[in-house]
């Protein structure tokens, strides 16, 4: 199974993508779908951002752009339930919605949701107190969301699950219990979840966070990681993931592996 | 622990390296023993290569005129034990073997080498029948050196076992194979042994080396290489190294991190 890239790009907290939506102006968010999927984006990533008036509006009319221009599959990505809700409405792959926490009241509105429009859903482990240090009570949760993926019919392989990295510069110590988050989660079930990363986060407010990005993507990988929410666009990026693929043994050498895995 | 950098640099299978080592030439040889130190490298690697006519002889010589520049560790890497074993009568600190298969006979002229001289011993997964292709039959091999490090009054730590990787060109289904082998090195004493990798030899004769060098180092340290012999004047490999290492937690962050890592 060859890793997904799932482009950041079309979200609002770009000033591009915010004005854009605040103008309901189409280009600059069917520019970016063209450019990521260019670069061998497998999902687009949709987040209206906090310049849209209504998000449920805003989410229908992105979905709809986008696909005028691309059939790439898209990962709905809101706190707004009613707006992933009118995204899955409208879209015309299955999708993947971004994302459902440990919490049961959004378990049940985002799960049966899931289950009605054939989306997988960005399961991430943490609950209303926040984001638990050690990989045992990250992996606690994701228990939990892989049984409500049992109860709720969904297969397991459509849940993602996303053990949430912090930045490296003030939470240091979760980076390598986020590794072993990614280990063990494939021990949960059978056959076993997938695994994300918001990716970009591991190096915010950080020195060289391009390094610090493509590094710990490769050791993610190692550890299990099989898609990330990432900059598609990032050349060394996507280089050093198409080589740790090609280097666990998923895709064959030759000597322009990079270039197959973008056009896979 | 911090990873161990090998400088690769001295070894006459280079051209400079080659033609210092037939005149008794000591100048590339120690200007290679600087710039390395200077890098980072933590130990040298000193191998006579295929110009020598008398190999005992040579890495005396060489680990001479290496101490007389710097007090950098050496890494004594040679087929021929007595060369070896000259190499070690010499050096003012313990040095590394590198390096002896899983084969009583040379078990038993290297270990009680490494005893009486307080050296480690660089120890590979194969035998006289070859490398074996997968992790179980690495680990036995591994075993039967952790074994006789027991035997001979060898510590656990001094033992650096290299699972061997090859080209992947045309081993590909080693490389995944090495990196399980790394993670359940691990687990055969307590302390456990030291890891290494002979680690240019993963992209031999392969497009982007560095690339795949830097990419394989960063899996490879993930799964818990400890040391590796390499190119340390690659930059980008050695800050690949440093950033890996820092997002263990191995290292604490500062937005300098790479600088520091050379540094210690």
């Amino acid at each position: 199974m060859a890793f997904e890239m799932i482009g950041e790009r079309i979200n609002g907290m770009f000033k591009d993508i915010g004005e854009a939506v605040a103008k309901f102006d189409p280009k600059p968010i069917q520019e970016w779908a063209i450019k990521q999927t260019e670069a061998g984006a497998h999902w687009l990533d949709v987040n209206v951002g906090p310049t849209a008036t209504d998000r449920v509006k805003a989410m229908r009319w992105m979905v709809e752009v986008i696909q005028e221009v691309c059939d790439t599959p898209l990962c709905l990505d809101s706190t707004n339930y009613d707006a992933i809700e009118a995204g899955l409405e409208v879209c015309k792959k299955p999708a993947l919605i971004n994302s459902c926490p440990a919490e049961r009241p959004k378990i049940e509105r985002v799960f049966p949701m899931a289950k009605k429009y054939g989306a997988g859903i960005i399961c991430l482990t943490m609950d209303k107190s926040g984001i638990p240090k050690s990989a045992d009570q990250r992996i606690a949760f994701a228990m939990e969301l892989v049984a409500a993926a049992d109860e709720f019919g969904i297969p397991y392989d459509m849940i993602y699950i996303d053990p949430l990295i912090l930045p490296c510069n003030v939470a240091q110590d979760h980076a390598p219990e986020v590794l072993e988050t990614l280990r063990q989660v494939k021990t949960l079930s059978d056959p076993p979840p997938k695994t994300t990363l918001g990716l970009s986060n591991v190096s915010q407010n950080c020195a060289n966070r391009p390094l610090i990005n493509r590094t710990y993507a490769v050791m993610a990988i190692t550890c299990g990681l099989d898609s990330a929410i990432i900059d598609v666009c990032d050349d060394d990026l996507v280089e050093a993931i198409a080589t740790a693929d090609m280097l666990l043994n998923r895709s064959i050498y030759c000597d322009s592996w990079v270039k197959v895995f973008r056009q896979r």
